[in-house]
């Protein structure tokens, strides 16, 4: 069993996966500076469960199951912070999950663009830079994101990381190189996990780190295995404009009588996963590490992919809830088709848990649980892609499109 | 006649390259937090020629030409102090030379890696934020480097920037990209620049700025028409192991009579420009920026390619110099190849100086002139790539293979 720290492990998917490693009886430590936490009370946000403290939640697991995990109030961030923590866990494996995570957030102003790189460039650097010097010989595991590939696709299946490709020379010579798949990052935070990819090319190269980034998908879902064993574990669930992805959102939105907010014609297809699938992915990504001195490992962290208007359908169809399409704040292609292998986490025994069977309700019935917890005047994204769009705000009242059930 | 910043104005290349737009006719306008002459106070080093204070540089030009430039003693890297002198500003041009630029020093250890990456990222990004929430329709010229496109070239010719690759599918079909050019950076300062490149992509695409990326190659030689004027204006010349690059340390080892410190066999082959040559390319860049909406031009500012042990048979045929092979402190292959387009500024008039034509004479001029304020300790490349190297110091009496004359 490992000395696993977790960067990041108050937050929405590192919480549950530091559960979960834990009752694999990995030895964890979480590093987290609550910032996630901090950004909800400045938003004026929150999370529609009532999460416990990080205090309240590791004794409620140390209640629940006699094991221990240590939490250090770090910020990665700044690196004598985040060295001197490393020194003194020395741990096993890494699992990456502390950086600005909302593309709407790190779209708002200059503030948080510059906020969301200094901290994604600075936690992903730091950890870098720190595992090298103290000569560790850890396992990092990151979490990056489907959306460095873009959103383009013209048909050409995803591959993981890498693609094969050919350039004509101008000697009639036809050269063929492996080459990192070309990014395209639609927000400034896809772009810092673009960044965060030449970062862990360079130190993978140079000194022989171990190195393995996960591009996952958009996550939904709640709870999983472990977070489900008592209240104090609830994991958080985000619906605001910013940081609630889009099924959760339509979930939330269903349950308290909201019509479901599509942006533009929905026809951004994107991929998707369970939480509980993040989670066990994650431990696998763990128990299979890369060789010193390989490549960077790139594994695509998803299960199915789906048009937004597909999923608002769906959940219409579940709920009875309506369909708003409003203006899309977003600077993206209206419509892409996506393709994508994810062949690596599948052969290593994933049994994904898609969108029909079952789990959607455990989210709804979170969703209608603690609906009267939700703040109706966040729900919207006003977070706007350039300075000459009009902020997508929309209101019940109002919708370009409304869609009757 | 443009307003013109030049961010990092007070360094190698930024101060001629000020004085030679200023001498064009444009309104100068100088910022730079001064981080370079700090970094040698920092190491024990100093520029061999006798550089004045920005004070009194600015000062003599003034004296000699009549022509004011203003000076603005800003941390790039702080983005409310550039934002406010941005919007203090305003400039139709911004020249950003304003990045820790030594691959040596950026390897040194951590605190060095992290302080680059901090650095350099936060100069660019602050800027491309700043410019674009004060709504500035500023043509930013960015200093890149030809160490991004890394040498493990397989006899390809090096584009300016951008590849066209094709990619064979899975369905027989084959697709077609045009893509940046792969990076393989071989230093954390290198990685920096293929990081720029990223967010240059983003606010070219997301924002429409106008943006010109120079990948430069090795800049040789020390004054331009302009610094040649009067001794206040002398350029900086950097000899020591961290700052001065290849032909320059050679012809100072000449003018001291140490060695020619080739690493390795010398078998590296790089991209080289005169400093003359610089000033021109950038006063070109100025004047044809692309259009708003276009991608980033990106234009290789490079006018031969030399390999590393005939530069150092050139400098001892001219100076009689011995040649002394020693350990390579970096992590690099022995030899290379490397074919470079250049068409771009050849194409818009640029008639390059290059290595034969006796401009080598000035320079080793100066560095005899100047041999009395040489530091001898200083010469030796003491930053290692891997934490298993040696350093890989040499002394005058160690060398691993002496070549004599
Ligand atoms: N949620 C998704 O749908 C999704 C999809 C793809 C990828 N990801 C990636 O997974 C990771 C985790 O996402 P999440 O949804 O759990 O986000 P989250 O915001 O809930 O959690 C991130 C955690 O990191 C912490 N953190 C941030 N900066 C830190 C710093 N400087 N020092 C210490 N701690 C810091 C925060 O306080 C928070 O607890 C992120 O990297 C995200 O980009 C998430
Ligand atoms: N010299 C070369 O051979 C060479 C080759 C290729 C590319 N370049 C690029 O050209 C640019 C200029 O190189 P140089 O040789 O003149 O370097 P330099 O170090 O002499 O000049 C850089 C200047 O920027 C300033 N600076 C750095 N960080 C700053 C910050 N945060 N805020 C304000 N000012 C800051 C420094 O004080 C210095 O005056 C760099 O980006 C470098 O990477 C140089």
């Amino acid at each position: 069993m490992a000395r696993i720290l977790v960067l990041g492990g108050d937050g929405f998917c590192g919480w549950p996966t530091s559960l979960h490693l834990s009752a694999l009886g990995h030895d964890v430590a979480i590093l987290d500076n609550l910032s996630r936490r901090r950004i909800d009370a400045q938003l004026g946000s929150d999370s529609l469960t009532p999460i416990a403290s990080i205090e309240t939640r590791i004794a409620a697991w140390s209640d629940l199951t006699g094991r221990d995990i240590a939490f250090y109030n770090t910020d990665a961030a700044d690196f004598a912070a985040l060295r001197q923590t490393l020194a003194t866990v020395r741990p096993d494996t890494i699992i990456h999950f502390a950086e600005q995570r909302a593309a709407p957030y790190s779209m708002k102003g200059a503030e948080e663009k510059v906020y969301t790189v200094n901290n994604n460039i600075g936690t992903t650097h730091n950890l870098l830079a720190a595992v090298t010097e103290l000569g560790l010989h850890t396992h990092i595991v990151h979490l990056g994101t489907m959306g460095v590939y873009g959103y383009d696709g013209d048909g050409l299946e995803i591959p993981e990381g890498y693609l094969n490709v050919y350039v004509p020379g101008d000697n009639k010579q036809i050269f063929q190189r492996e080459i990192l798949y070309p990014t395209n990052p639609g927000s400034v935070y896809h772009m810092t996990k673009s960044m965060d990819q030449l970062l862990f090319q360079f130190y993978a190269k140079n000194d022989r780190l171990r190195i393995t980034d996960l591009h996952q998908g958009i996550v939904w879902g709640t709870q999983t295995e472990e977070t489900r064993m008592d209240e104090r574990l609830i994991n958080r669930f985000d619906y605001d404009g910013d940081y609630g992805t889009v099924l959760n959102r339509f979930l939330m939105q269903a349950a308290i009588g909201h019509p479901l907010t599509v942006h533009g014609f929905g026809g951004q297809t994107r991929a998707f996963i369970n939480i509980q699938d993040t989670v066990r992915c994650v431990a696998l990504a763990v128990a299979n590490p890369p060789e010193e001195g390989d490549r960077v490992k790139i594994i695509n962290q998803m299960t199915e992919t789906h048009r937004v208007r597909d999923l608002a359908r769906l959940v219409s169809a579940v709920t009875g809830a309506r369909v708003a399409m409003v203006e899309n704040p977003r600077n993206e292609a209206p419509e892409n088709e996506l393709r994508v292998s994810n062949k690596t986490f599948l052969s290593l025994g994933l049994d994904p848990i898609t969108l029909k069977n079952g789990l959607l309700d455990e989210t709804l019935e979170i969703s209608r649980k603690y609906a009267h917890r939700c703040r109706k005047d966040m729900i919207p994204c006003v977070s706007t892609w350039t300075q000459s769009q009009h902020p997508g705000v929309v209101s019940n009242e109002v919708p370009l499109f409304a869609v009757g059930k």
